[in-house]
């Protein structure tokens, strides 16, 4: 492996910081496949080639940086995270699994760790803000979502999935579960920066996951009657919007009754969506999690109930529809003590965001560390981590690959 | 004049039929200067010059097709409406008046009516649909907007009114009040799809204006805090889109405690906008109307207090910005009893809906003819007219102009 001088973190994300920058909503909007996160990928791979590191992106989109030679990948360390982002997201949200991957691959080097092979990955769309189903490439891979449903979604201008990756130079009818690339996995590490204040409670810059809330994404569509502002009395009126707002307290109500459940609506469309037109009808997305599934879907049955009682008020009608459901992710809690152990006593914290590592899961053994957020705000231009802590999480991540790779 | 063929309203409608189909929505979009709405523009300017009419654009972007030489066009009567829709509109709001001028115009040839001098007018952007602002020609012409705060306006893409004149063809630095174009009109006549239930319950195809609603756009902008939907406890949260749900049902409630108001939320806009982001800021859009202009001003009053004090419940802050207001028209009273005369005693009707005739009122005389919509319904696919309407509409725009031309 070529040695190179050992970048910082913060010396890695100053060198992505003007990529999909969103003057419109501040922060960064850089959903998959747009040229922006494309320029990320490159970034990516011209910073491990530079390492030398063997990298290949896979037939469903993953970016693989390996440490080790293609006929001795079995058994494999494997760490990364993704570089989509929700719309006006943060500079940290998937960037600063990926830099603090390559510092620590530095470490790693410098400290001449060797053992078992290693990999830095990159998922595509874990966001799922561009095509509604979060976490996708890992899904992909793991067979977790059928590649002719994906293939299928489409974003807000009508583009499919599929249409995206063959622009982004993939074979769509390639795509799909790849059961090879999950069996070299021994184990998965990734480092996210944290989304709550649970590190800023406990003055601490460094946690072990503990687990992901179960969570999931619904689309409540309220039909009406579309009509002219002005020449529509109010009492004639069957009118969605009202119907939606309706729901949207009934969420709001329904959420703070339910002790540690979290329901947000933060997606809304009128159709058509003029100002003096009557909307016909309005879509709701609708995003719920609790540690418990049972009570997740209880809440859902409740919200559903909420919104046919609320809409049949305004004479409109209600279809709800599940567009993704992710139950509750335990992470392995051997793998979670030693890493705790190894981590001078690292706190543990569990996280109600969901992750690639929560797909993973599922099929190989599978840790997450979550690095500080002084704001304790994520999925905003507001998201920040501090130079120390981000160099604080690279090292930490750096001492569990390599307690990982040379037992 | 070259003598033509008699066309049908519903022939010329049906030369259209299939420009600006919205297929998401349903109906038309045919915001202007779209290739929609130019295409519309230049099927028009075909229609009349195939009728021997002079037609030219005028600095503003208002279409006028004269039947008169360029000498003689002082105290002309002139007849017209828009090409423009709201997104997903219907067939009827803007065209029927165009074509039912046209055939008008037809039927004044076959009866070799002379007299005044006669045009049919194209207003750009009655509808306000693209950049906010309705009557945007008319209130240009007839100086009621200043050109540099239209030309600053911009459409949803970020483009500005000013560009997408230069766009179609127009020099911004020309637009503004022109009292030429004005001084030569003696009486202005817009026939108009009715846009409410009147003529269905008097089972009469057509009527005369009486009135429109004052009307006004304000938009609401309120401001809490982006962040994690999975991640930030119900209790933490500063989301305005909850703020923005009590500010739906305020506006509903008030509204439905004011007689004859009508108030109306058509178009809401969250931002980042993403499913699982609880959202920074949310734009609501609301459109009043009451025949007291003094009582429109008190219900906003009410919705600003209202909105103010639910958004301090979510600990979000509020601003509520006038767009636009046009006060309550009344048009010229012994044109609309002259017009009831000559359409053997023809209904009178108010309506909700603003037209460019009710900003011309201003200036010049007025009067609006409303033709049968069965559905009752507006600004929807929905919105109809009939055949035999549509020609009965088209005969008592003839017999209105006669009258005027040989007066």
């Amino acid at each position: 492996m070529t040695q190179v001088p050992t970048d910082t973190v913060a010396g890695l994300l100053a060198e992505i910081a003007d990529i999909g920058t969103d003057a419109g909503r501040g922060g960064y909007s850089r959903p998959v496949f747009s040229t922006a996160e494309l320029d990320l990928r490159s970034w990516f791979v011209d910073r491990t080639a530079k390492r030398g590191l063997d990298v290949e992106t896979d037939r469903n989109g993953l970016i693989w940086a390996w440490d080790a030679p293609s006929g001795a990948r079995d058994g494999a360390v494997v760490t990364g995270s993704h570089l989509d982002s929700v719309p006006g997201g943060g500079a940290f949200d998937g960037p600063l699994g990926v830099a603090s991957a390559l510092v620590a691959f530095d470490l790693l080097s410098e400290r001449d760790v060797s053992g078992r092979p290693r990999a830095i990955v990159v998922f595509p769309e874990e966001e799922g803000s561009r095509f509604g189903l979060a976490c996708l490439g890992s899904q992909l891979m793991t067979g977790a979502v059928a590649p002719d449903r994906a293939l299928a979604l489409k974003d807000i201008d009508g583009t499919t999935f599929a249409d995206a990756c063959k622009e982004a130079g993939l074979d769509p009818a390639r795509m799909g579960a790849d059961p090879q690339a999950l069996a070299r996995i021994d184990t998965f590490v990734e480092l996210h920066v944290e989304q709550g204040r649970g590190l800023i409670d406990l003055d601490r810059p460094v946690a072990v996951a503990s687990s992901i809330l179960g969570h999931g994404r619904w689309r409540i569509t309220i039909n009406g009657e579309g009509n002219h502002a002005g020449a529509t009395l109010m009492a004639d009126r069957r009118d969605p919007m009202v119907a939606a707002a309706q729901v949207i307290l009934a969420v709001q109500s329904l959420a703070l009754q339910t002790p540690e459940a979290r329901a947000t609506v933060g997606r809304l469309t009128a159709t058509p969506g003029g100002t003096n037109v009557i909307a016909s009808r309005v879509d709701v997305w609708l995003d719920v999690r609790h540690p418990d599934d049972a009570v997740v879907h209880a809440l859902i049955g409740q919200i559903s109930q909420a919104a046919t009682r609320v809409a049949a008020e305004e004479r409109c009608t209600v279809t709800v529809l599940a567009e993704s459901y992710s139950p509750t992710v335990d992470f392995d809690p051997q793998l979670r003590d030693d890493l705790v152990r190894v981590l001078s006593n690292a706190p543990v914290l569990g996280t109600g965001a969901g992750h690639d590592a929560g797909i993973l899961k599922e099929h190989v053994r599978t840790a997450m560390l979550f690095v500080r957020n002084p704001t304790g705000v994520s999925h905003s231009p507001h998201e920040h981590v501090e130079d120390v802590d981000a160099e604080a999480g690279a090292a930490a991540l750096a001492d569990s690959l390599e307690w990982l790779i040379t037992r």
